[in-house]
């Protein structure tokens, strides 16, 4: 399997032209081949008219056959990994064992939406039985379920490229929800994209889905990617990635004649907040966990701890002497892109000049694309009402802020912005008495972590990552991860008066489907 | 009970001063005392301060507090019915058994939402215990919910002075899902208002419940309502009116540095499909229904059917001739508004000088607030591609679209902006051939109707009241009436990791709210 460089437009592809551009291996410092071509403005007008074509049939698939679909894609990926990963450590840079980790739990991804899709829990399924001689007025038969909302556009990401990438999550429960997909291909690992939009195309004629199921449209630049969201047919979009990347989409999206949904997951900084008992009790295996959690994969994680926040005593300040020291020794990892590196180096530059702060570990890095550790501290005073140090640096960079006293602590909790989570090191007396702290980080986090660190995802019915702006563009209403991810991609719609087989199959009487269903207030998964 | 025109801000008011402005009646064409007193710049932030301080409080209180309290507004708002009604019938012209019967709906839409907020299944709470042994990682425990999303403010309408307006749909559901609410009162019925915001603020003080819990502004402009929506603390809008006005406010909230949700229900033109063996069936039943379902509320509701789509046959022009004659010679009703009255004359006229329009009816309307129907005709070739002519009118006028075929009903179908609802009335025998026919429908409305009436709506658990863009400004991802609605105001928040009084109730092994919870994949409402 090797890329060849078109952008797949349903069962075709592209040979319009474009400007071209090669993948880029930071590791040796070298492009690689093939070209890919970017998609002209005739490939994505016919990739949408292909995915709005399928869009009414997949709305209309039965759960079971979704995740059949998904298995397969799955099974394509288990099966072809290792081309998947050797491809993908030439344009990311990343470790073999990590990449091929990160296949096994993309294909558990997509075989567990699957298995939402085919269950139908989250359709919400809701039955109201007429009562015609109700008084004052009779009370007509409503049924009411979620439907696939259309077709969907994801961005994939920079830093997972495959479980938020072409078959990653986004895609994954687009998928599951009845959606076709068209993925704009991030253009840091192209080829990688492209192995794996090819196997989802084997996917679709093996399950004998429509022409338009999925497309992959590359691009150099972003006037592909504007086109999409910009398309009337385009009903939700899908992004992973920067803050200002995601904000001009959903700003793209918002200003369309007929606005849609974006779902961005965006910047994060994940706030790690350590108490005097946490210290006291494990000081040193908090090193160890934190240096393991801010240095896994380069620092280049969603879920990277970015602030950590301390009362200053003699503990604190061994801990923090400690931790630094193990960073100013870590070995350097290479970053996914030049320009990732490149704003890594600049914006760490800059952190080191604002007022009040101090540089207190730098690890030495040297090949082109290479970053190290480089921590910050600064003071609770400093931090708060100064935005800049509130803004996520991408890569192996936190700032350690020193508070006073509790009371500060609890200040510069309440100062902080949206992140995907947040998290309390807690000592085993005093853990029971941070309610009024953990209230503060749940109206500013996604998901709260006791004694433990944000990186490392769990993909569950229970997972939550999401959370208020700016760590998505819809302020946490919905995950990005997780069963519940699925509820993006639809809207309700309600039958007044149907009966029979003019309802579709989740609503009739019979419940052919076996769904768990709210009948007249009580939920149930017999006939009605 | 006599309204005295300030605003209520918390347990105050306001005597800031701001511009004055006074109710209408429209039945007298007379303006009504008091003078109402724009909220100024100061009140707004107060009422802000007020609602955000409130608003942690607000999101822990139990569901079945929550419960209590909207019974208790309910209980009052029935108590005071008639003076209630006495100011609405001067302020909107609505007759006086509709508007017992609105605050009837009102205070059941209370209890309704508040039984939902005490049931508490509409948090999806959701449990993953820990594997500690979990190869190659350990699984850690994961528990998440919906939890509510901060201040809201709520936008009523001129139509519902009860159920849609301050203790209508949104305040309810919004106080139901725990969000502490700030309405901007509608100046078409600030007395109506004000007297309702009275009743909320005793059961806010009868409750023990905290100041903020509600606010109630006024004002002459649109000022307080722009400052609202992009105060930093207020976390989501609710909106029931106009395209325009809704989208507006959808566009300043898209806007902000933190965008929040805008939850508009705008404009509908509500299709209503008419095939020939209904014509056959019943023709002069539904002359009947569509007269009444045109003209309740002189044509002044969201599910107003604004389009009758019909192929062309004998049968079906005697059916229009029949209709058009009992339209004909309609009594005029009283508008609510001047403002709304002048939009009908003004957009009628519009239209009937719209090519290959005709009018089919005039009635006459003679009082200075007054309107009686006013339909027309054309033809679906002079429809489809004419977007003025799929714009609402609101008021007691619809558009009949003559087809030639089934084929040009089709491609009507197809042209169909976003509405709230879609009615076909078919014939027995051909009603199961529809599948197409409803499938088209399916992407364009949020509830379909077979051979009933749009006007009229259930508040159940299975109602959808929303639709595509431009019927609401999220696309029909969500619903402004039924136990649904309680969804719009809360984000996801996971635990991981927490245990014992650390979790919220909600999330706690023990289930003591005995919530039904998706444990391990399970649902369950026992213990853990």
């Amino acid at each position: 399997m090797k890329p060849d460089g078109g952008s797949l437009i349903g069962f075709g592809s592209s040979g319009l032209g474009g400007a071209t551009f090669k993948a880029f291996d930071p590791a040796r410092n070298a492009h690689l081949e093939p070209s890919f071509q970017s998609a002209a403005p005739e490939d994505v007008e016919r990739a949408v008219q292909l995915a709005r074509e399928a869009a009414p049939a997949w709305a209309k698939l039965p759960g079971t056959t979704r995740s059949s679909f998904l298995s397969a894609i799955a099974a394509k990926l288990e099966a072809k990994s290792a081309d998947l990963v050797a491809r993908a450590m030439l344009e990311t840079g990343l470790p073999e064992a990590r990449l091929k980790g990160e296949i096994v739990r993309t294909a558990g991804q997509l075989r567990l939406y699957g298995e939402a899709a085919a269950r139908g829990d989250w359709l919400d399924a809701r039955i109201e039985t007429a009562r015609p001689d109700r008084q004052p007025l009779p009370k007509p038969d409503h049924r009411s379920m979620l439907r696939a909302i259309g077709p969907v556009v994801v961005f994939g990401s920079s830093n997972f490229p495959f479980a938020y990438s072409v078959a990653g999550g986004d895609v994954a429960s687009a998928f599951a929800a009845g959606c076709p997909v068209i993925v704009k291909a991030h253009p840091a690992h192209p080829g990688t994209g492209e192995l794996v939009g090819r196997l989802i195309l084997h996917a679709v004629r093996e399950c004998g889905l429509p022409e338009g199921t999925f497309s992959l449209l590359f691009d150099a630049g972003f006037e592909v990617g504007q086109a999409l969201v910009r398309h009337p047919a385009v009903k939700a979009v899908g992004f992973t990635g920067s803050v200002r990347g995601g904000r001009a989409l959903a700003d793209l999206a918002a200003a369309r004649p007929e606005p849609i949904p974006v779902y961005a997951e965006m910047g994060s900084v994940n706030p790690v907040l350590i108490l005097p008992g946490a210290l006291a009790e494990r000081a040193a295996g908090m090193v160890e966990g934190l240096y393991a959690s801010a240095l896994v994969g380069v620092g280049q994680f969603c879920t990277n701890p970015g602030l950590i926040v301390l009362q200053r005593s003699p503990a604190a300040e061994q801990f923090v002497k400690d931790l630094a020291a193990r960073l100013a020794a870590a070995p350097e990892g290479v970053m996914l892109t030049p320009g990732i590196r490149h704003n890594f180096v600049s914006h760490t530059a800059a952190r080191a000049h604002q007022p009040g702060v101090r540089v207190i570990a730098k690890a030495k890095a040297t090949s082109s694309c290479g970053a190290a550790p480089v921590w910050f501290e600064t003071g609770a005073k400093e931090f708060i009402g100064n935005h800049a140090l509130s803004e996520e640096i991408f890569g192996p960079s936190s700032l350690v802020i020193w508070c006073d006293d509790r009371a500060e602590m609890l200040a510069v909790a309440r100062e902080l912005e949206g992140s995907l989570t947040a998290t309390v090191h807690a000592g085993a007396a005093e853990a029971k008495e941070q309610g009024p702290l953990v209230d503060i980080l749940a109206e500013r986090a996604g998901r709260l972590i006791l004694n433990g660190y944000p990186t490392g995802l769990e993909v569950s019915h229970a997972i939550v990552h999401g959370g208020p702006y700016p760590s998505t563009s819809d302020g946490g209403r919905s995950t990005a991860v997780g069963t519940r991810a699925l509820n993006r991609w639809a809207r309700l719609i309600c039958y007044q008066s149907f009966a029979g087989d003019m309802l579709p199959p989740e609503l009739q009487d019979a419940n052919p489907l076996k769904l768990k269903r709210l009948v007249n207030g009580e939920w149930r998964t017999d006939p009605v």
